[in-house]
C-alpha cells in the first residue's frame, strides 16, 4: 500500500460527510474526532430519515453500543441505504456477545454486508461465533486469539476486519496487517474505540477499504502516542488527543506509522 | 441597544432556568456552556413532561439535530407550553434542509411561532425556502448569502433571526447588526452552535429578544477569541472556551464586543 | 469503618464491571469517571437487555435524568434483574419533584428497593415527601434542611441514602456520617452528581453499601479538590479531575478524607 500519510491526505482535501449511528456515550467524542481529524460528521439515526441520507454522505457507521428496537430500524434502513448507494460501512459491534438481544442484532447487521468491521478481540470472537471471555464494553481476550477468528470472519462476510487492542491486526481474508501504534492510556477513556470506528470510515468514504483501515489505525494510534508525550491521565490525554488528530502531518504519519505485514 | 455587558450582568444575576432539547451529541457541551456562563440548564425533553416544565422554566430552546417522531412530540408539547406561559423560546433548524423529516419538523416548528430562530448560513436559507449547497450539519454557504432569507425569515415568522459564521447577521426584520466575534478553531469543536443556542436562550430569558441575542453572540465569540489565545488545537480550545465563559467580565464584554448596525 | 483508601483499593483490584442507565447529559462523562477511577462502566439500557445484563453487572445505578416511557421499563427491569441476582443498586432521583412524571417515576423506582440512593438536598427531600424550593436539576436546599428527610428516607425504605453539596450526609437510618471533601467548581460542571453516582456504585459493587458509599464521597470530592489545585475554569476544572481520579492512590485518600460521625 501506499505510504500512510497520502490516506490522511486525501481525506482532508475531500472531508467526507460521515454518517455516523453511534451509541449515546460516544456521540459528542465521535463528532469531535472526525472534525478534529478533518472530516463532516453527521449523526441521522432514525429510521425516518437514516436511509435517505445514507445516499447523501460519503460513508456510514453503524455501532451498537446502546441499541433499542427503534435504534435498530434506522441502522437497518441506513446500512440499506449505504447498499443501495454504493457507499462503504463500517460495523462496530459493541459488546455484542453480551445479551441476547446483541447477539441477534449482530447477526442482522452482518447479514447487510458491512465493508469494514472494526471491534476489540472479544467482540471479533462473538461475532466469528467462537468462544469469549467478555462481558462488557472492554475486551477481556488478546488480539492474536482472535486473529484467526477475524480472518474467517473476513471470508465469509465479504468484510475487511480490524481488531483492535495494544497491537492492531487488520485482514481482509487474504491479506493481513499489524499496527503497533497506540498507547495504553487509549482504554482508560471512553468510546475512543466507537471513535476509531468514525475515522476507518473517513479514511473508507476516499479510498479502498484495506489500505484505508490500516492508514486510519496508524493515524488514529500514533495521535495517541502523540497525546501520550505531554498527559498526566486520562482527562489530559483526551484533550491532547483531539488537538494531535487535528495538528498530525501526512509526513509524521509517514514516518511514525508502524504497520508490518502480518 | 445597552452595552452588551449589562445583558450578561442581568442573565448571571438571575441565572435563568433554560430547558434545553438539544440533541445527542450537544447535551453535555450545551449543559457545560450554561452552568460555565452562569445560568442553570435543565434537559427535559419527552413529552410527558416537557410541556409542564416549560412553564417552569424561564426559556426554552429546541434543537432539531437528532430528530425521532418520539422528540417531535416533546418539541411540539415544549414549544406550546412556552408559548403558553409567556416564555421565549429558541429554534436551532440543524440541517433542516438534508432530508424531507427534517424540512417537514422545520416547518412544524416554524409554525409553533419562535421568539428567536438561531443557524448557520445553509440552516437559515433551508429554512426560508432558499437554495442552499449545504447537506450535513455543517455550513456551504456563507452568511452574506443568507442575509435577505434571514430578513424575509424574520418578516414572515415574527422572530428574530440570527445567521452564525465567521460574521453573525442578526435581524428582527426592521433592525439588523452583524457580530465579528469568534475564531476559526470554533466550528472544528461539534455542538458549539447549539451550544450557542442555548446562550441566546439564556440571555433572552431575562432581556428582549433582538438586543439579547446580539450579546449573546458577542459574548460567545469573545470566548472564543479569548480561548484560542492559549489553545493549540480543538481539544485545548474546548476547555479554555469553557473557562472563558466562566471568567470573562461584563466589562471586558464592553470592550471587546464587535458588534455594527448592518 | 476501614480507612478509605482500603475500598479505593478493593474497586481498583476487582474493577467491577458496573451497568449504568444515565442521562443522556451525563453518559459520557460517567463512563470517563468510572474508568478513570478504575471500574468498567457498561450502558446498558434497553428493556431488550437491561434485566439480562443486571446479573452479569456487580452493580447497577439507574439515574433518571432525562426519562421517557421506553426508559422507564428498561429502568424497571433492571432493578429486578439486579434484585433477582443479589446485586447492589443505586437511585439517582435527578430533579424528581419537577414534573407529575417524574414524582410518579422516583416512587416507582424506591418501591424496587434500591440498596443507595445519592441526591442532592431539593431531590432527597422530593423523594422523601418534604416540601422543596427545587426546580430543575440544580439544589434549592441546603444538606442540612434534608438530613431528617435523609434519616426517614432510609428507615423507610432500608436504603443507604446520600444527600451530596458542599458537606455531604450519609445515612443508612441507624448511623451518620458527613463528609467535607469537594470543591465549589463541582456544581459548575454538568453531570457531576451522576458521575458520583456512577463511583459509588463502584464501590458498593465490592465492599458494604454504608461505608463503600462513604469511601466514594470522600475519594470523589478529593479528586475534585486535586483539580481545583490547578483549574482556572470549569473546562480545565473537568480535564484535571478525570486525571485525578486516575492517579490519587489509596495512601492519599487516607490522609485527605475528611469524614465524620454525624
Amino acid at each position: 500500500m501506499d505510504g500512510c500519510g497520502t490516506y490522511l491526505e486525501t481525506m482532508r482535501r475531500e472531508a467526507p460527510l460521515v454518517q455516523c449511528i453511534t451509541n449515546f456515550v460516544a456521540m459528542n467524542i465521535v463528532a469531535n474526532v472526525l472534525l478534529a481529524a478533518g472530516a463532516s460528521p453527521a449523526m441521522v439515526h432514525d429510521a425516518e430519515e437514516s436511509g435517505e441520507f445514507a445516499a447523501i454522505a460519503q460513508a456510514l457507521t453503524i455501532n451498537m453500543g446502546t441499541p433499542s428496537p427503534r435504534w435498530v430500524e434506522g441502522m437497518e434502513a441506513a446500512a440499506r441505504g449505504a447498499a443501495a448507494a454504493g457507499r462503504p460501512w463500517v460495523l462496530d459491534p459493541v459488546a455484542v456477545g453480551a445479551t441476547a438481544f446483541r447477539r441477534g442484532l449482530g447477526a442482522r447487521l452482518l447479514a447487510l454486508k458491512p465493508t469494514v468491521i472494526r471491534g476489540n478481540a472479544s467482540e471479533i470472537l462473538a461475532l466469528a461465533g467462537a468462544e469469549t471471555r467478555g462481558k462488557g464494553a472492554d475486551s477481556a481476550d488478546p488480539v492474536a486469539a482472535a486473529e484467526a477468528a477475524a480472518q474467517r470472519l473476513a471470508e465469509t462476510s465479504g468484510a475487511v476486519v480490524a481488531v483492535t487492542g495494544p497491537v492492531d491486526f487488520v485482514t481482509d481474508g487474504r491479506r493481513g496487517l499489524r499496527c503497533a501504534n497506540g498507547h495504553p492510556l487509549m482504554p482508560r477513556v471512553t468510546a475512543l474505540g466507537c471513535s476509531l470506528t468514525g475515522i476507518v470510515g473517513a479514511f473508507a468514504a476516499t479510498r479502498p477499504a484495506f489500505e484505508a483501515t490500516a492508514a486510519a489505525l496508524a493515524f488514529f494510534g500514533l495521535a495517541g502516542e502523540e497525546a501520550a508525550r505531554t498527559a498526566t491521565g486520562p482527562g489530559s490525554f483526551q484533550v491532547a488527543f483531539l488537538d494531535a488528530l487535528h495538528t498530525l502531518t501526512p509526513e509524521a504519519l509517514d514516518r511514525g506509522a508502524r504497520l508490518e505485514a502480518a
